[in-house]
């Protein structure tokens, strides 16, 4: 592996080519970035024309630093971009993040200038990321270099795109949502490094659990696909492709130049090469998260435990659409169920546990359901998020009696509910774990993608059966596609 | 109109028939919803075993009751039902909500339990709902008889629901996005109302914008679809039709009974009387509202403005996936935009702003898109949102610096792009309302639909490009079927 790539992903010091201390200016959105964080590596601002910025002493050029430099993210005008290679050059430095935009993207000069920083940069052997990317972040060693500082928790979920715009937002939801980030990548222009040399490097760092993929454009699509088919035996990669249309296709070219290419040959190319394929952004997220937490089910089976029939059906509906099948339940099941539920049960997958029940039922059910030899995934609908409705019925109940109540007061009431729900999740993730199967609960709120940590795990829950849906679906692929691999070696011997 | 439907959804007086002051119990939360917003009806406890609940004086039945009762609404065990609905008679009472489960879902007894009470009201006059619901709620009346208290805004939209937990998630939903409700009705097993008659008087109330519903299974299909060609002239109506796979048509059955019928066949009858037919419960949501608050457009070409490439990208392949037509820029509009955006920019619907910019730029690109003839409806990609990532700035400074700044200097930061958002909302509400065509905003936030209030009137905006073009989408079918049924008329003369 290119150990450029370690300089870039992991620096111990880093100049910011541009540095400003004024805000709204790249050069200070990117510095602010990586100095607001918890970054313990040294940080060197390089700007002629102050002597310090933010608190740190600024430097003419690269030159004048008299410490070893690990990489050089350039905020600067594209045609000073030459002179900071050589920069980089005389310095010793392999590893370069270039912000700057005025490349290939605008056309004639800007696609000169791009050939001219590659032959630069390929005779002093640096390696460079972009141009005109937002960026990259490496969590577990709190460093980011990106126009908006965002400061993610380090995690499993690794993040490649090939849009700044798209790439940041998809950051800024993991931090909010703490699913917990590896390393970001936006490739940018892609002058030299690739979206697939990410994806390699991705491949050999243990603490990259799952990569997600926003592509417009593969220009060596074989490459791809084998390092691709490498890297998905090890752990999970979930891509969208964009362009798929003719208008987003054109799009596309405009956008970063690239040669979009059938969609129907990225689609079997992913198959090929084990790549989880989604539709949207929001599902990429998702997947990917899922895929960063959750144990990967072998087959497509699944079964499903709702608290009331409506959920159930749009459940089991989505499910034949995405492929998956909702096996009947065998007598023994059936049994055992008898035992907990009403006697007007449905008997079905999905099962309905009717009325409101305790968390101690819902555990069972599941228990039952994921410890069932026909399925590999279980999805619960509708059993987490109450304690919203128990806090509007305290409201209600403030607004009869025409005051406030304490707070105690409003804990002791809501205590059971949330006890019941830690207890609900925390039962949930013990059986995911016993049992290495998903469940993925389906909550009441608003909220989307949400994960709970608990002593046996993470708990992924969404918002909707679709979103739930979905995320089984792709794992399904993902886990048939490994038994397949499996199959093949077997064979193979 | 059945002016019994004017006393069950704006009722001057109502009594609840199993109150209780036990939280949990469903006649204490019933009871609760009622008195816990502002409705200004008499409210009668029925309750033998009580002198007095939540405050109020209790009825041993509702025969004891000294004053006039509009609707009764039953949370008493099935088999008391029909001695409440003997009380009803006796007390000239024409309006019931049937709460109580226990009836047909459960099987023999409960079947002709149903049978019964079903002939009890015919032979008294007594229109009832349910049983087995959950509910109705009427927000201009501040009327709710809910299982958990959620009190939305009055608003426009009126939602019926076969499935209670589906019916009750979309109205807490309705709440928490301030979205506005009109009414509100859970139908549950329609022994005698069915959704087809809710959706008459919907049609018949002008507080009534727009229509959500959730439908497991309609009995007389053809009355129905009567019913919504007559609607659908007057507001947009939109469904989700469940259990249209084989596992989910087999679990309606045994959910409320209900016959599912074939899909195609629903498909085929939302068409031809002009429902607008969606796929999952938040599409649902999320059509429904932009239906009660936007214009509808009269074909499906669209124009797109995004900032940054990728979002416009997947804007225009979802457009095709949908059917809907992005037109190719006249030399006009690329004229007027020439002086506007930088000299790279790329020429193409989706219009690229690229940099940031600022809001009179995205306005008067929005303005120049929705005067353009060839269009109908506009997305505005990455524009609204900005200000979490200003916040996000302004907390890395305030590291950097090692101290919290004032609250007064953090608003003084994020001031100008508080006010430059507001800006841009209230300038895309005036565009929309000058050239009656929706403007759907793509926020960078992660809260899904947002409605934002202006003197110009609401602006949506959603979080994802899919979600918009989900929504012109099936705005955009409801337009072009109300341009041909205009032109049936006009070749029908």
């Amino acid at each position: 592996m290119d150990t450029r790539l370690d300089k870039m992903f992991f620096p111990k010091s880093v100049a910011v080519v541009g540095a400003s201390d004024i805000p709204v200016k790249w050069g200070n959105l990117i510095l602010t970035s990586i100095l607001g964080w918890r970054y313990e590596g040294k940080v060197f601002p390089v700007n002629a024309k102050k002597d310090t910025i933010l608190g740190l002493k600024s430097y003419p050029s690269l030159r004048d630093i008299p410490e070893d430099v690990d990489l050089a993210v350039f905020a600067i005008p594209a045609q000073f971009i030459p002179e900071g290679f050589r920069d980089c050059a005389a310095k010793g430095i392999k590893a370069a993040v270039v912000i700057s935009s005025g490349f290939r993207e605008i056309g004639g000069e800007g696609a000169r200038l791009e050939k001219e920083i590659a032959e630069a940069a390929h005779e002093s052997g640096l390696l460079f990321i972009g141009p005109n990317t937002m960026g990259i972040a490496s969590a577990h060693i709190a460093f980011e270099a990106l126009p908006t500082p965002t400061g993610p928790e380090p995690g499993g979920l690794a993040v490649i795109s090939q849009s700044g715009n798209i790439g940041l937002q998809i950051l800024k939801w993991i931090a909010h949502k703490n699913i917990g980030l590896a390393i970001y990548a936006g490739t940018g222009n892609e002058t030299v490094l690739k979206a697939g040399d990410i994806l390699e490097y991705l491949g050999s760092r243990d603490e990259v659990k799952a990569v997600a993929m926003y592509i417009e454009g593969i220009d060596d699509g074989r490459k791809f696909a084998g390092i691709a088919h490498e890297v998905t035996r090890k752990k999970p990669v979930v891509a969208i492709k964009t362009g798929r249309s003719q208008a987003g296709s054109k799009a596309a070219q405009s956008h970063t130049g690239s040669m979009a290419g059938s969609y129907a040959t990225y689609t079997a190319m992913f198959r090929q090469s084990g790549i989880i394929q989604v539709r949207t952004p929001s599902e990429l997220l998702n997947v990917a998260t899922a895929a960063t937490h959750l144990p990967i089910p072998r087959s497509n089976r699944v079964g499903i435990m709702t608290m009331g029939g409506g959920w159930g059906i749009i459940a089991a509906d989505e499910c034949e659409d995405s492929g998956l099948v909702l096996p009947r339940l065998p007598e023994s099941i059936i049994k055992e169920l008898d035992s907990l539920l009403p006697a007007y049960w449905n008997r079905r997958n999905p099962v309905d546990v009717v009325g409101e029940g305790d968390p101690s039922l819902y555990l069972k059910v599941i228990d039952a359901l994921a410890r069932w030899d026909e399925v590999d995934s279980i999805i619960a609908l509708g059993i987490i998020g109450r304690s919203g409705y128990v806090e509007d019925f305290i409201a209600a109940q403030e607004r009869i009696d025409g005051k406030l109540y304490s707070r105690e007061l409003k804990l002791s009431i809501l205590k059971d509910q949330i006890r019941a729900e830690d207890q609900t999740i925390s039962g949930i993730a013990k059986i995911q774990k016993e049992t290495n199967k998903p469940i993925i609960a389906v909550a009441l709120t608003e909220g989307g993608l949400t994960l709970a940590d608990t002593s046996h795990g993470r708990v992924v829950s969404v918002s909707t059966p679709e979103e739930a849906v979905t995320i089984v679906g792709h794992l399904s692929w993902y886990g048939s596609y490994l038994e397949g691999q499996k199959a093949d070696a077997f064979q193979a011997v």
